[in-house]
């Protein structure tokens, strides 16, 4: 079952009227993110906010964080302790014609779905796709609605049997995967490709760099080539919804087999949900 | 006033019932046409309609084409005379989470609205972006609904005052503008930026190049440099709105003057508009 927060009311019903000129709808002109919630409470909360701010500033969506913490207050205290997906969706709102437009009334809306929390931690194989990360696309560095590559990009390594795909950019340099930043081992060293390299800048990844001294591991940001995660000891995926994943096959070559129980361990701790999950 | 048909009804009625879990305003999962009508007609209706049927099998979103004839003339038989725009928004449909999941049934919603025939023809200023063209994005060569960079790329031209954005590829080739493709001429010469150059395939495009031969001019589609835009007799750009528009400007720099008259009569001609036009 859904739970939906929109226009000041939670509501299980999602078909609810709306203005289909919305250019979230029209134009993928919009943004969100995706958060777990345990226990009622919604993990990394103000970093994940912080960031849909920040991009809806370039964007030029307002964005009211008053009301958007409310909604979320609202929606959390008519759902249950399961744990669950938050998604915030904001889209411009209705416009008339022309990209230039601007709307005085974006939409906001906050969902919660059930989430199988057995798939926190669950590994993942992965199919470098044919699509490339482009650097400079306002897309690759903020989580907007404009999705249509990973969404292609998923259903091309799915076909290939892989559970998500590895995304290169346009330099050929590791970007990551359709939904979750990439990190591998080598020796007492912590890589991940740096934010120029095409990268959204995820919440879990800044969380992995900020506890890499903790696990006594030197982190680098820096660009990758896809050699690389070969000769690594151990590659690993993060995400906010599945922390850790290690990464079992590339292109279904077997990975380094380093374990990565320590690392998921550590940031589930660092979410303050290891006695949880 | 516009006027819209959507599961089987033509109305007035923009804001409408609509399934919040639909993945076109989600994920920007679905793709777009745009036409002009004039007479009740609209233009080059066989190769828009055949552009979206291709790009949605690539999608995997199934395309009822005798519905969308269909759902056309309704929306003709209903309007009035006068030009006007149709918009054409087919979305993958509501699914569950995951970017693989699919769904048997898509949405589908054509628009129509006013049009200001007087901006046929109207010349241009192009600014180039900063966002680069990504040549082996999906969303580069189909008309999707995730057209957030065209957006974020017409405000930043829009700010530097230009009219629209000249947007290059990652090797810094001319790819297209938000909403247009490129051409230049030079003696006999019709030069535009080929397909692998990561532009989408456009209809006023296609049938510049078919009618090239017409106006003795020959038809060379291959990677343009921006410095050659300077050098040409003149620049233009082509859509299936606003046919041919000189550029008259690019980045403020004055561009070649030779006139665009009689390749914009011939479009209009070749479109079978021009006693109305």
């Amino acid at each position: 079952m859904s739970l939906m927060w929109r226009n000041d009311a939670v509501s299980e019903e999602l078909t609810q009227s709306f203005d289909l000129r919305d250019r979230g709808l029209l134009l993928g002109d919009g943004l969100f993110e995706t958060l777990l919630v345990v226990r009622q409470v919604p993990l990394w909360v103000g970093p994940h906010f912080d960031r849909l701010e920040a991009s809806a500033k370039i964007l030029g969506i307002p964005v009211d964080r008053q009301k958007l913490e409310f909604a979320l207050a609202d929606l959390m205290t008519k759902s249950g302790p399961e744990p669950q997906v938050l998604r915030v969706t904001l889209t411009r709102g209705p416009t008339d014609r022309g990209y230039t437009s601007n709307s005085e009334t974006p939409g906001l809306m906050l969902t919660l779905d059930p989430f199988d929390i057995t798939r926190v931690g669950e590994p993942v194989t992965l199919a470098t796709s044919a699509f490339r990360r482009n650097a400079s696309a306002f897309g690759s560095g903020h989580k907007t609605l404009s999705y249509v590559d990973n969404v292609m990009a998923s259903r091309e390594a799915s076909a290939k049997g892989a559970g998500d795909a590895l995304l290169l950019n346009t330099d050929g340099n590791v970007a990551s995967t359709t939904m979750a930043n990439v990190f591998f081992l080598q020796g007492g060293k912590l890589v991940t490709p740096a934010l120029p390299d095409g990268i959204l800048p995820g919440i879990a990844r800044a969380q992995m760099l900020k506890i890499a001294g903790e696990l006594e591991l030197e982190a680098e940001e820096r660009s990758v080539a896809p050699v690389e995660l070969f000769a690594a000891d151990a590659v690993f995926t993060t995400n906010s919804l599945r922390f850790v994943r290690s990464v079992t096959k590339l292109d279904g070559k077997a990975m380094g087999e380093r374990s990565t129980a320590m690392i998921l361990d550590a940031l589930l701790e660092a979410a303050g949900v290891s006695e949880v999950i």
